[in-house]
């Protein structure tokens, strides 16, 4: 592809993201999306022939961005000097997410039913649940991550507490997302008891069954 | 009213609230509501002329039941007689809030604008978060809430953890919602400095401006 077409093709994904981040409870036609990009609706087909091809590419650069940025917070850990360098990394990365619009873009993209990812998609998936569990692994000896927290447990409560909030409580507060981002990275730091015991008979009912 | 009509009535409500806690994403028209409560559509359209007539009065019950709940706890904190047991009763309290499918059942009632309530149910919903906060300051000397949490953003964070998982996500680990509840009341029990910043910032910046 030539490189005029490349960045083309790179401005509508971007564009689509950022409609995806902003109206996240709307279906933006795809001659606005072309309109914001400041291409034709005719590039835009020809590079997305649907709105699945377009959703396709824009979780792939997604996932892209997420992994980046997951490589650097995993090089960062492990030249962190003490904890509270440690932590430091850690909130960057958080913030990193958040501004990404994890929360409202992971919901936008996925499918109903995950066994429909296309291979592509499915690959970036579990590499970043891998390295999830990977930055975890070194943020627990740091006391940032319980060991009763799992690293599904953990990606899910994070896309669930910023997902776009409920249109009239957003009205009453905000700031909320950000306050429960913090309340449930110290719940996972601290870890809870109830939890503990949870996984506990869980696993207890699993090997009885 | 007679006994049977108010049965009959009582009956359309708890359905209606039944099939919002079962099908949170779904339009269920009226008729179907009418036929599992074992009515007719007429006595439906009689008691409730319209779907927010009886949206109305499913979020009247679910304040009533919160209400009564609510106080209960209370007067059982009261009583506890040491921080185990007062865990206990909390536990409890958030245990009826879940089956009664609160994440659930506020986003299906809450009008986009929250100043569009009716009357009557912002009464029910003042009072709701009066008792929140009594709630949560009787906690407070037993390390269950801890000083940073405020009741708006406690009620918005219990809300936004209970709400209907993404469809494809609930499908990897269909028990994390309760998962998420341990994880965010382990947060509000023991705090966080990085929210205890914010709020700093916040009020610094509010009395600056």
């Amino acid at each position: 592809m030539r490189r005029d077409a490349l960045e083309r093709r790179e401005r509508i994904i971007k564009t689509a993201c950022e409609v995806y981040r902003t109206y996240p409870h709307a279906t933006v036609p795809l001659d606005e999306i072309a309109k914001s990009a400041g291409v034709g609706i005719a590039t835009l087909y020809r590079n997305f022939p649907d709105r699945d091809s377009l959703i396709e590419a824009c979780a792939k650069d997604m996932f892209q961005i997420v992994l980046n940025d997951q490589k650097t917070t995993l090089a960062e850990l492990k030249e962190a000097a003490d904890s509270a360098a440690a932590e430091e990394i850690w909130n960057r990365h958080i913030n990193s997410l958040l501004e990404l619009g994890l929360g409202t873009l992971i919901p936008a993209f996925a499918p109903e039913d995950l066994s429909e990812l296309t291979e592509d998609l499915a690959q970036l998936r579990d590499l970043t649940a891998e390295r999830t569990a990977e930055i975890l692994a070194a943020l627990r000896p740091h006391g940032l991550i319980a060991a009763e927290i799992q690293p599904l447990t953990f990606i899910i409560g994070l896309i669930t507490v910023s997902r776009p909030p409920v249109p009239g409580l957003q009205k009453l507060d905000p700031g909320a997302t950000r306050e429960l981002v913090d309340i449930f990275l110290a719940g996972c730091a601290h870890g809870s008891n109830t939890l503990k015991e949870r996984i506990a008979k869980q696993s207890d009912s699993d090997s009885l069954g």
